[in-house]
């Protein structure tokens, strides 16, 4: 079994790029066709939301597949239609790894003890599916519970080949609330959790460059994170923030290491809705919303593209 | 429409007693007769799992209805079930509000912008079921991320009558990796949370003793939650961590506030699986396991009442 780390590197170099398409399915931007056919199929509210969402991110991935080496999945808009949002989110994160594509679920859990260890299960581990079936590659989750939370998941992610992203510099404007106080040693609160995550980093690595452990470091705070990059140099980072939350390309540029494959860069609004924005939507009418995903990928490779030179290797 | 800490207080006197029964199902500690039919009906082990979750936590509420104010469900557990588990989960606090108990969902989230509010309409809101019939009575949430990111949620509970647990001060043995660390003031991560909480509980409050963002703050650390409850006059806690993970009804004395209504204190295993502690096993066969969290529900209230007197009120 390889590591999370060694597959995700793989991917990056396979693709040439590190671009993870965000999978934020919000109803009101759904293209008009799929939000009628969701509807008139029936059900409840959240029946109808459910199956406009599965259809979307399952058409998304069929457009970025083999482009692309990862997908992200934002679980709070899945489970806004409750339970069978949840269902669909499982049922396009299969379809993702069906279609070769790498899963990071973002749903920052975190809880304590063997509540931790439920999550993990739930996320990382081959429960309900059978062995190397079940679960993501990769899961994010919040630290604020301290050092011992974590570690359930943790020895998950290593029992299972998964990996996991820390919250350390969030993207957020208020990011910096609790993440910007600093102890007397003028050490900040991501600074300190840049270290623990690390450690994990490090402890997890084997004879990789990048452990499983790895840290969701803001490309909207481009300081933070060349800074972090350097403090963590064992740890894969997830870098969210770019095209709608506003950072460009030069911003991201700290972000990947010298070989390239350190760090996976986030778009969600900017390419699955990219049919709203005036530069494609003059494109590409409304009922080719696709292609408009399509260009607005190449875009952002094209643009990270100087940025960013993975180490081509044979797939 | 009454707010939540309104509601909260009614229940908790006309019940006599704050105790918060965690359902934290488990399925090595669930009574043999439901492991046993959960599987004997057949289906994946997602499936399996999720109907012997949901059978205990239904039999468990119809053990405490009228006895408590509130039960907790942990997401996690039913999440470790896959979609299956997360319907059960949403049946279950279904079943537990028509039973007449208030619902704290326990899953901790936590995002930012839109993300959070989809979280906040996942939990909070009306969708799916109706106005006025959808989502729990309260959520907990993490402050990581930042001010801004608690925002949605507070909205949200404000405008459905909803309520909020911030994470504060946790239960757990390395809560204080972050939560302890102080600025040069001295002020430490929690304290400054417990300031963002509190302003939130009292800008929420309106003409209530407290409002409707509350705190979750430890049993396991008893001088914290002396400092935390008068730091937060008009903030309702949730505290964990009684019986199994060790506090003392002497420990939780000082959080309940001179009305005896501002805190509940939750009990998971302690209760749910008293039909596997010595003294109660001793007295009900296994079969007779509901007797057992009778007995354990009715010793909680007795160990908490010379610590909290409610005001009495006609239902």
């Amino acid at each position: 079994m390889s590591s999370y780390s060694a597959r995700l590197s793989a991917a990056i170099c396979r693709t040439g790029n590190p671009v993870c398409v965000g999978l934020d399915p919000r109803w009101n931007n759904l293209p008009a066709e799929i939000r009628e056919r969701a509807a008139a199929a029936g059900g409840g509210t959240w029946e109808q939301k459910a199956r406009g969402f599965e259809e979307f991110s399952r058409r998304i991935i069929d457009v970025v597949a083999g482009l692309v080496p990862v997908v992200k999945p934002q679980a709070a808009f899945f489970e806004e239609c409750g339970p069978p949002g949840v269902a669909a989110l499982w049922r396009v994160m299969r379809h993702a790894r069906s279609a070769g594509l790498m899963v990071i679920c973002d749903a920052k859990r975190g809880d304590i003890g063997s509540t931790a260890e439920a999550y993990a299960q739930a996320y990382l581990g081959d429960d309900g599916e059978g062995p190397g079936q079940g679960g993501v590659d990769a899961l994010t989750i919040n630290p604020y519970l301290g050092a011992d939370t974590l570690q359930p998941f943790v020895d998950a992610a290593v029992k299972y080949g998964r990996g996991l992203y820390v919250l350390v510099r969030t993207s957020n404007p208020g990011a910096g609330t609790l993440q910007d106080i600093h102890d007397p040693a003028n050490t900040t609160i991501y600074q300190h959790v840049a270290r623990l995550v690390e450690a994990l980093a490090d402890s997890t690595r084997g004879a990789d460059p990048y452990g499983c452990v790895g840290g969701v470091v803001g490309a909207t705070y481009p300081a933070e994170l060349v800074e972090l990059r350097q403090a963590m140099p064992h740890t894969p980072l997830l870098i969210p923030g770019y095209g709608s939350q506003g950072a460009k390309a030069a911003d991201v540029a700290a972000g990947f290491g010298a070989d390239g494959v350190g760090a996976v860069v986030n778009s969600s609004r900017g390419i699955i809705f990219a049919h709203e924005k005036k530069e494609y939507a003059a494109r590409f009418p409304a009922d080719r919303w696709e292609e408009a995903v399509l260009a607005a990928t190449h875009d952002m490779i094209a643009e990270l593209a100087p940025h960013c030179r993975p180490r081509k290797v044979t797939a």
